[in-house]
């Protein structure tokens, strides 16, 4: 009989979430562990084990489970490892998959976040039935995963996709985490937009609700907030964070012709405020062929879940 | 029996080549008529037909053809058809994959031109064995054919792939035949070079060859001609046009990974001389996990060839 459960696993540079999830995409066990909290990866792992088990026995035992799918930084989907990544407590090139596969004793896949969420999307949110499509996830940085003939783009290599660390000023950028200047991420992140409304404070005059929070501790949540009630500069923070957006979309469009563009993220919580000029953009920079063509779309998944659903659709591809 | 030859057809906006092609890809019969001296499209496939015939005869008639692979400008491998194409002397949508296989009786399948050189790239150049590779043609325009995964991408709807016209300026960039400013082609093709040597030579004043030509009818062949007797002008012309390239395929690689970028078409004579700084700036450019890893290559393809095997290549894949 094919097995009913898939387990997904969000690892994030704080938290990991976790769930068992049945195949219409319901998640009927979850729980949580601090990334943080472990100097080594066994030791997580093992962590991860001892907390699952118990779950596991409730939906029936390890034989109900096809497999695991992990969504990771810097998780490469070929090898199965994360491999340098910078937010993580360990440090290298870390076997996951491997270990997963042995604490467990069923299949596992990992990838990264963003690969993760698109898989997510395409299995159970807005992208069901699409074949091309190009997710952004706009977090504390920003990622992509992008679909291509109803496949994931790993790349020669497994790290493609990193549409974040596209150059979007060539002159006077943004310094960049990643070593580069003027990368999308610096501009649109959630610490891009705080960066934004930083300088544009600094460089205007007039009044704005966020100047009544010290410059250096203003965030994308208190300019979302600030252009909810009217404010001016928090509005123009978000119109300029689409426009730069929607110029980078239109580059992505060029490249891989998507029928949707689809909007992930703490960002995306900010709805038309972001979406109007991001579309506005887009189409503007756009070639003519592709002009009201290309959808513009939030994630369709449940944000709470968003990234586990990504994670465990990995594991429904497994071959066992 | 597999039926032994294709035919590849090349057509450009003022001729049209072709050839007949054996499984090794060798062009065993070739022949060319002229694109623009058809006022309708209907006679020009009779005048292609007239013009193929005996040569087929030559090779064992049409029972040995497994079938026609087209490249043209505009052409859509989904629809089969020319769609909206600028420089041909016809308007509007023009069913060619239909109308040669009505005429000739049997397959046939259209691309785009530069689709069709990744394709030819990829069947007998120096993509053979290439599972992810970009192939960028520098010629009157700028025009790109992505593979991923095996497969040329088409997108959604069969344009994919107008990586000349991503944005490289974003302000006060060059104006394009698209529409658009500051796209790659604008900067990159043979007239975005010449472009180049005008503003260069207006905003300089030290000495050059290019200023014993008229400004306006400087040619990038010029300009080649100049940097390879020593010229500095010309030289830092390429240096400039190479150094543009650099920062487009960096952002490339960020999209799809790809093991190598190959480069072909007109410029590519320029050798190293537009070679080394689009490496530096490439290397330059990129994440760091890239950073000496994607191969930079020309095309192993013979120019007079090219064209042809790689639309003949495309019939190949054609389910008859």
């Amino acid at each position: 009989m094919e097995k009913p459960y898939v387990i997904g696993i969000d690892m994030g540079g704080t938290n990991t979430s976790f769930g068992i999830i049945d195949t219409r995409g319901e998640v009927i066990r979850r729980g949580a562990i601090k990334t943080q909290k472990f100097a080594e990866a066994d030791q997580y792992i093992e962590e991860l084990h001892a907390t699952l088990e118990p779950l596991i026995e409730e939906v029936g035992g390890i034989d109900k489970i096809k497999g695991i799918g992990m969504g990771a930084p810097n998780g490469n989907f070929y090898t199965g490892n994360v491999e340098f990544a910078p937010n993580l407590p360990w440090k290298g090139v870390i076997p996951f998959a491997e270990m997963l596969h042995t604490t467990f004793g069923v299949s596992a896949a990992l990838t990264n976040d963003a690969n993760a969420a698109a898989i997510g999307e395409m299995t159970y949110g807005a992208a069901r039935g699409m074949k091309d499509f190009i997710m952004i996830t706009l977090g504390t940085g920003v990622g992509s995963g992008i679909v291509i003939n109803g496949q994931l783009v790993y790349g020669h290599d497994g790290f493609a996709g990193e549409l974040g660390h596209t150059t979007i000023v060539r002159n006077n950028g943004r310094q960049c985490g990643c070593g580069k200047t003027g990368c999308l991420e610096t501009y649109t992140s959630a610490t891009g937009v705080a960066r934004t409304a930083r300088e544009m404070l600094e460089m205007r005059k007039d009044d704005s609700i966020l100047r009544n929070i010290p410059l250096e501790s203003i965030t994308s949540k208190d300019v979302f907030d600030a252009a909810m009630a009217g404010d001016i500069i928090a509005k123009e923070i978000f119109e300029y964070t689409g426009r730069v957006l929607g110029e980078a979309f239109a580059d992505f469009i060029a490249f891989s012709a998507p029928e949707a563009i689809i909007i992930f993220g703490g960002l995306a919580k900010a709805g038309n405020l972001i979406m109007n000029p991001i579309r506005e953009s887009m189409e503007k920079n756009v070639l003519p062929i592709w002009k009201g063509k290309v959808k513009l779309l939030f994630s369709a998944l449940n944000e709470a879940d968003a990234a586990i659903l990504g994670a465990s659709a990995l594991a429904w591809e497994l071959k066992n």
